[in-house]
C-alpha cells in the first residue's frame, strides 16, 4: 500500500505512517470519537493542543442528522466540523446491527445500552441492504453497500469502511458462515460503489470461529488496501485469539484496523500482535462518568468519597491542561454539581492520556522496547 | 475610595479602574457568572482568551457544595478555581429570599423558574438572620450577616457584598420599609463582621419607591466603600427610574455595581447614568438556550429552521474562535444533537461578545462619544 509505510518493527508491534490528503497519521494511533462530527466536549483546538492526529465519525449517525446531503453542501465533514486533520468514517454497518439482532439478542449499544431485556428488531437484512427505522424519530430509511460508500463520499473522510453485515455474537456457526459470505458480496459491491481516493478498509468478520475468521480474512486481503477487524464483541483473551488467527492471513504492508476497540489493555495486546489503529468511545464516555486514567492502567474513579478534600491532580505524571490546573477535588466538586467544564476538563485528559499513550509506545517500539514499557 | 479611579467622564457615563489583589478591573464592565465556581462550559484558559477580568460566584450555592471550608483550605476560591484574577461573591441574600417570600409570591429563581405557582416558603427570617432548607437536599442551614461575611473571607474573593434583605416585588411600602431597615441592621453588623481586606458593597434596596431608595442609597453611601444596587425585577423603564434616584444620592468615588442585571440595553441604560459594574447569567444561559448575540442588539434563536444550512459565523463581524470556525448550520447541528460541544462554543461566543461590547463603550466613553456608540 503506496500511502502506508512501515518504519520498523519490535516483534510483531510495528511503528508507521499512513499518509491521507489531510495529513499524516503515525501508527499505532488511535482515533477519539466524533458520534456526530464533534469529539464530545473537545473542540478542534482542544484536539490539536492534545496532539490527535485523527478522529472517526459514524455515518448512520450523520445519515439521519443533519444529513450526508448538508455535509457534502459544506464542503464535507471536515469543512463543517472545523477540523482539518485526517477523519475516518464507519461503514454504518455495526449501528445497523445493533437495531436488529443486536435487539432481539439485548445487546444494541444504539438503542439502550447493551445487555438489556430483548426488544423487537428495528431492522431488515435482505441480499440488497439493511432497511431500519431511526433510532430518533422511527423513520424509515435503507442502506446498502452503494449508499454507505456514497454517503461516505459525501461525508469526504480520508478512510472509509465497506459496508458490512455484523453477525451477533449469539449466532450459530453457521449463521455466522452466512454472514461473513454476505459482508463479502457486499464488499464486492462497495469496491464497486467506491470512486473516490479516500482508502477503504474490508471488514474481517466470522467471530469466534477461527475457520470463519481465516477465511474472511484472506478474502479482504485479496481484495482491500486495508484491513479492519470488526465484530469483536467477546472477553479480552478471546480478543487476542482473533487478532493471532487473523494478522497471519493479512499483508503485511497494509494498515490494520481493529474497530470499536480502545481500553488500554487491549491497545497493548492489540498492538502487540501487530495491529495499528483503533477506535473507542471508552475514553470520553469513561470521562464523563467520572472514570479518569492514571499512568500505566489504573482508572481513578473520582464518585469515591476519598477524592472529596484531594489537592492532588487525576494524574500528577500528567502534563496535560486539566492536571496543570485542577485538583481531583474541584472536578469531583464540579461532576457532583453538574457543571459542563468537568466534561471539557475530563475527556481533555482521558483523551491527552490516549494520545500520549500512543505516542509512547510508537517511541517504544522505535527503539525496541515495547514489552519493557508494557510492562512498567 | 482609593482603589477606584475615574478616568473620565462623558455625561454621566465614566470609565475608571477597580484595583484589586488580583488584578485591575477596567470599568465599566460586565461580570460573567460562575456559580459553583465555574463559569457554564468556560475554562479558566477560555475566560483569559476572551479577556474576561472578573467573575463573580455565588456564596449560597457555594457554602452548599462543595462548603467553604473545603475552599477555604484549597486558599480560596482563586487556587480552587484555577482562576487569578479578580473574583466577586454575592451576599447570599438574594439566594435566601429566593427560598422564602419569593416562593410564596411565586417568583423564585432558585426553586423553580420564576413566575411559578406560589409554593410554601422554604426560610424563614428573624432579627438575627435567614434559616433555610437546602435546596439540594432539604438540609438546615443559617445565614446572618457575621456568617456570610465570614463565609466569603473563607472564599477570598476580591469583592465581597454586604449580608442584606430582599423585598419581593408584590410589597407594600410598609413591608419594603420594614425590609430595607432590616437591610441597614444587617449591614452594620455586616461592616462589624468584616476584618479582611476585601471591598465590600453595601446595597441600596427599596424596591420601585422612590423615598425608600433615596433613603437606602444614603445610608449605604454614608458606611460603605463601594454601592451595590439590588432588588431590581422591575421593567426596563423602572430600572432607569431607580438607578436615577439613587446615583444622586451617593458618592462620585465610588464604584457602583447594579446586582444581577445584564441585558445588553439594561447595560446600555445604566452605563449612561453612571453604573460601573453589572453581573448577571444571561450571556450564559441564553447560549445554553440556543440564543446567541449579535451586534448590536439582536439575538440569533438558533432553534429557527432558517439556520439549518446556513454557512455563515453567528455573527459575521465576530472575531471570537467559534464565528472564526464553525458555521450556524454546524452549532444548530450540535445543538439539537445535544452535543456538548455546543454549549462551549456558544457560550463562548456570547461571553466574548459581552465582554467586547463594555471594552467598546469604554473606548467611546474615553472619545466622548458614548451616545453615538448607543446609536449605533
Amino acid at each position: 500500500m503506496k500511502n502506508f509505510k512501515i518504519l520498523h518493527k519490535d516483534g510483531k508491534a510495528r511503528v508507521g505512517e499512513l499518509i491521507t490528503p489531510h495529513g499524516i497519521i503515525e501508527t499505532p494511533n488511535f482515533n477519539p470519537v466524533g458520534t456526530q462530527a464533534a469529539v464530545k466536549a473537545l473542540s478542534p483546538k482542544d484536539l490539536k493542543e492534545i496532539g490527535v492526529q485523527i478522529v472517526l465519525a459514524n455515518t448512520y449517525h450523520l445519515m439521519l442528522r443533519p444529513g450526508a446531503d448538508l455535509i457534502e453542501k459544506f464542503g464535507g465533514l471536515h469543512k463543517f466540523m472545523g477540523w482539518d486533520k485526517p477523519i475516518m468514517t464507519d461503514s454504518g454497518g455495526f449501528q445497523v446491527f445493533s437495531l436488529g439482532i443486536a435487539l432481539e439478542h439485548g445487546s444494541s449499544k444504539v438503542v439502550g445500552k447493551g445487555d438489556s431485556e430483548p426488544r423487537p428488531r428495528l431492522n431488515k437484512i435482505t441480499e440488497d441492504g439493511v432497511t431500519f427505522q431511526s433510532h430518533l424519530d422511527g423513520s424509515r430509511y435503507i442502506l446498502t453497500p452503494e449508499k454507505s460508500i456514497r454517503i461516505q463520499a459525501q461525508l469526504g473522510a480520508d478512510l472509509i469502511v465497506a459496508f458490512d453485515d455484523h453477525e451477533s455474537s449469539k449466532h450459530t456457526h453457521d449463521e455466522m458462515l452466512k454472514s461473513i459470505e454476505l459482508t463479502k458480496r457486499w464488499g464486492l459491491r462497495s469496491l464497486k460503489a467506491h470512486k473516490t481516493n479516500q482508502l477503504m478498509y474490508g471488514v474481517v468478520h466470522g467471530g469466534t470461529h477461527k475457520d470463519l475468521r481465516v477465511r474472511s480474512a484472506k478474502f479482504t486481503d485479496k481484495n482491500f488496501e486495508a484491513i479492519a477487524i470488526g465484530g469483536i464483541y467477546g472477553d479480552r483473551q478471546k480478543l487476542c485469539e482473533i487478532i493471532d488467527w487473523v494478522v497471519p492471513q493479512v499483508s503485511e504492508e497494509k494498515p490494520r484496523h481493529l474497530l470499536g476497540i480502545g481500553e488500554v489493555e487491549d491497545l497493548f495486546n492489540g498492538i502487540e500482535r501487530g495491529i495499528d489503529l483503533f477506535d473507542c468511545v471508552a475514553p470520553t464516555r469513561r470521562a464523563r462518568n467520572g472514570s479518569l486514567y492514571v499512568y500505566p492502567d489504573r482508572i481513578l474513579n473520582l464518585r469515591q468519597s476519598r477524592f472529596t478534600a484531594d489537592k492532588k491532580p487525576i494524574d500528577p505524571q500528567c502534563s496535560c491542561y486539566t492536571c496543570a490546573n485542577f485538583s481531583r477535588a474541584y472536578l469531583r466538586h464540579l461532576f457532583f454539581a453538574g457543571e459542563i467544564l468537568y466534561h471539557q476538563l475530563a475527556t481533555y485528559h482521558n483523551i491527552h492520556f490516549m494520545t500520549n499513550l500512543v505516542k509512547d509506545i510508537r517511541e517504544a517500539i522505535k527503539e525496541d522496547r515495547f514489552n519493557k514499557l508494557r510492562g512498567t
